[in-house]
């Protein structure tokens, strides 16, 4: 008995869908990493196709099997071969693949050297229309920032806050996330860390104050160096901080348009 | 003594800010109701304008100020007053403001008409650029789906879940929430409710499986009729069932180019 | 026809269950409000009961019903009698009723006297088992901390953030929510206000910088008030600093054991 | 020049804190597996210490120390040393741990035996007070339940939808995360897959359908199992079904005494 693959069923709607497919599957991954050469780590996956207006669906089961042959060697390298293979494999005209992981790196305590990990949230968003590659890298980047204004004003200590930190940009040449991390950490009032003893408290503390930072000066400083990085196609920045003073963010976004 | 100003001082990074403001912050408001005139919710409010790369820093204090007169009459028709007074207030050229709230509706049960109410997150977006009003609502609304392989495979029963459906929408004339969240419902495998005694969960359980719908069908059947609709200038259509046979969703989007 | 009634029929596993009922529906309410005498509001309701082992199932509609008689006055001396209408209507020997719901106080801002509203977030926790009555109350409350040992070793400045502090309690006689959110502001490096001109800025910086505690503190000063009143039966005292320094929160616990 | 140790001053209000420590720091683990030996995945700790009255502080960064030694060996067996060894560093009485992880398993869909990998979120907990050991362990299991009474009366179909099934549990002699997995997915109406082909889904349905069960039935069925099983001391059962008619979820709960 043949079971009925209602999906390829015709469809007289004349609706085309901009994207259909699977959102949210989880999946271990491994990722390129600058130090180690393989960082193992989670992916959270949307997988998405064009579905042309004449077709009932698309099978989902597909984009699980594409995860199953790519999910142990996920980069940036490998990302337009990931999208031809769903593209292929889901017989559709256009594909997109987003795939968001936290990803760690290993700091060093700015006095003592001690060392300890941090967590970024990393994610990779690329989409092929025909020939079109369009492909995107996001980080998430936790900072110090320290407010001038309160420090301007007050005779004694700033407020200060943790701050996210994320850049969404396209490139010409491969960047590591390493180094687009860095440039973020390295604009802050202060960068953050996970293992801290005392004379790097001392650091820390001092550092920020001596670099007090509005929301605005924090996406202008990186808007600024990403202004000239040639390699940087596109970005956008955005920096949230959580105000220790209320119980809301401060918020600021910068585009580069193309 | 005077205090600084720090806001104020002048910028020479001649980077424009495209957003800047306050993220995030909770208050109660009360919003157009159809049924009962006005309705007291809780809104999630995000308030931003541009900040030209002359100055410094924006005042955010002054939003606070905007939302204080502004959240005992949200709605509608009252935006681009609003966004008007946070323009002319923070003495910017642009002004963005999204505003999510719960929205309750009463319903009855389709058998024995007992009455309880649902929720739905519903969001009014603005941005005011000189003369130039941008504005869309988002309604969020739940609802059944039950997958058509499933039941034509099946010798018994079909695989059914929650689904969100998410519409974006601008118009033309004024538009009730409740009437495009009834259109949504109307659309899908079957509606939701909070109350439903024996002869309500009958009739939905027949009902959804009498009406089968793909995440591909939930998304091209509400286009269909948003295009008929010429109050609409533009949609988004999203449709994410939670899969009862995966730990994944299925998801659909259709979008009106203008 | 007869509907059949399959929750009333024999179970024989012999287990007798905890606790069944419906988790997360969310309701309009109107709570006691110690300045305006009610304040429109959202809840987050837990209703559950306990099951014998002998039945089958329970009915979940009921609950609904009984929220749509009690969602208009939801209050500390009505707990008992809501608890009492669900056990009575589910025909079950113990109910627990959980309400978590958004609480918006005014606050004035502490130089300039600038008016805002704050939110906190509150519970009601009941559980009714024969005559045995168990009532407690939850208030979450943001407040700002500053950092002792970032203080002393540092020769400017002093990392400081938002905390989260959480008291749940019991008592004897009637408290009212914003007895005890003052309390816990109160006891804080400073307090947090949805709205700060500069003259304030200037304070609530100043006045933090002159109290510095530790997670540690917050946790022992709260619990020695409470301690000291005798009115409160029984407490926790929860504080989670989000540190600015560090991507992980601070964490400190205290229980007075009954 | 001395950096001061805040820390380790004293302190006068009398107050022991039950907990104190690191809360939500995310670190890359290496867990025991039962099929390949060790699986790499992240783990959200919880590190806390007692603190008698007397000391003003607890020395964070020392938490951070023991996560960098052992966070490449977690394990059940281990868990007794890392608590032993958070004691001694911490100079504390007592040593609070919680490590929560997504664990994946290989699966095999019902027909096809096409493979692919489902995530499970798992929680050790363990408390060292004196030479008092508590160690439990916790799997969360997505699994679909489908309504009996939806069944019994309606012509066709019945109403189904995703579940969440959580144990948590301590025992005698070491038990497999895969085990108890594997007895709660035996459980369920139907256990649920990542990658289902037509056939395979064709079964998932016709099997649900065959099992219909309640919230009650889930929990009660998983409590008959575990009071059967001599290795299991204490436990609780919980299930949460993400209903497809609601906007909320019903729920059961039962625990063991000891």
């Amino acid at each position: 008995m043949t079971i009925q693959d209602i999906q390829r069923q015709l469809d007289y709607r004349q609706i085309d869908i901009n994207k259909v497919g699977i959102k949210g599957i989880k999946y271990p991954i491994q990722v390129l990493d600058r130090t180690s050469g393989v960082q193992h780590t989670i992916g959270d996956f949307n997988m998405y196709v064009s579905l042309p207006h004449r077709f009932k669906g698309t099978h989902m089961s597909r984009f699980v099997e594409v995860l199953n042959r790519y999910h142990n060697k996920i980069g940036i390298n490998i990302f337009p071969t990931i999208l031809r293979e769903i593209r292929q494999h889901l017989e559709a005209e256009a594909a997109h693949l987003e795939i968001t992981f936290p990803y760690f790196i290993d700091k060093e305590a700015p006095v003592t050297r001690a060392r300890s990990k941090m967590v970024y949230t990393c994610t990779f968003i690329g989409s092929l229309k025909g020939d079109d590659l369009d492909f995107r890298v996001q980080v998430q980047v936790p900072v110090t920032s320290l407010c001038p204004c309160s420090k301007a004003i007050s005779d004694d200590g700033a407020h200060n806050q943790r701050s996210t930190v994320t850049v969404t940009f396209s490139f010409d040449k491969f960047v590591w996330l390493e180094e687009m991390i860095h440039l973020i950490e390295d604009t802050a009032s202060c960068d953050i860390y996970s293992l801290l003893k005392r004379p790097d408290e001392k650091y820390v503390t001092e550092h920020a104050y001596a670099n007090p930072m509005f929301v605005e000066d924090l996406v202008r400083e990186i808007a600024c160096r990403l202004l000239n990085d040639r390699n940087i196609i596109w970005f956008t920045v955005e920096a949230e901080n959580m105000e220790s003073i209320h119980n809301h963010s401060a918020y600021a976004y910068v585009e580069k348009y193309l």
